[in-house]
């Protein structure tokens, strides 16, 4: 048997104990270009221990809700930022360990998103548009891989 | 009297001279998550000297053909990485100096880019979408910025 995971909207708030929401919420920290641009200033704990922060572009498969999965995996030796490079909504599963239930959280279409250094998550997740994202990453040569598979899939829906 | 710069498409190519085009161009270096995501790796030259990088979320408005300008600006300590979260296209306008024509580039709508250390370049112009970019800079405390001013602006168009 499945176990279910509800889908809940992505907040900063929500989110905080695995990783940072980057979008322009609230005034920006700075207004730049004449007024005609705001940064919201470094909004990513940016974490790569001794190693290089690189910058990659991903090209995922779409997948569709109820979204069945058994993976999770960690990544010890540094955080991992997405970008999405459409302006679609992707799915964001974290947990706090293999011992308990999954997270799944839906972006709103304005989000990227930073995973904490060692955080438990999910393969990423595009629902729709193009699966490209730009990821920002510890670039290295060891494997900074660790990977869980839950003997009973999880199905992740709308609720 | 203005003058004219005409646009042409963005290429590695063509840009290389100024950063990079962070694109799923080609086969990917490694295919990740069973085969549903190909992984581009490590396309930027992120130079940030001995800063830090970080992740800052720039809200710009959009701006529209023909496009006027006079200033140019560059980052002497550090590469600065653009990230569209929207699928549309952004002029990318770069300069070998202030005595110089400028280069005026159109993103294909999943083009990111990353301008090298130093490099001359206009400011951020979406043409159309959310006007949302993740950039990837270096953060610090210094202005990291020189501006130049031209006496006569020039008028980017479509050809």
């Amino acid at each position: 048997m499945n176990r279910k995971i509800t889908i809940t909207p992505l907040t900063a708030k929500a989110f905080a104990p695995y990783g940072d929401v980057l979008e322009a919420r609230g005034a920006p920290d700075k207004l730049i270009n004449a007024g005609k641009c705001g940064r919201f200033h470094d909004r990513a704990k940016v974490d790569v221990m001794e190693a290089r922060v690189g910058i990659s572009i991903f090209k995922a498969d779409l997948r569709a809700l109820p979204y069945t999965f058994d993976l999770i995996e960690r990544h010890p030796e540094g955080s991992q930022a997405f970008i999405p490079m459409s302006d679609d909504p992707f799915l964001v599963i974290v947990s706090d360990g293999p011992e308990t239930t999954p997270k799944a959280f839906l972006t709103d279409g304005t989000q990227a998103i930073n995973f904490h250094r060692g955080t438990w998550h999910g393969v990423l997740t595009p629902l729709a548009g193009n699966g490209l994202f730009a990821v920002i990453d510890r670039i290295g040569e060891t494997p900074n891989l660790e990977e869980h598979v839950f003997e009973t899939p999880w199905v992740v829906t709308r609720g």
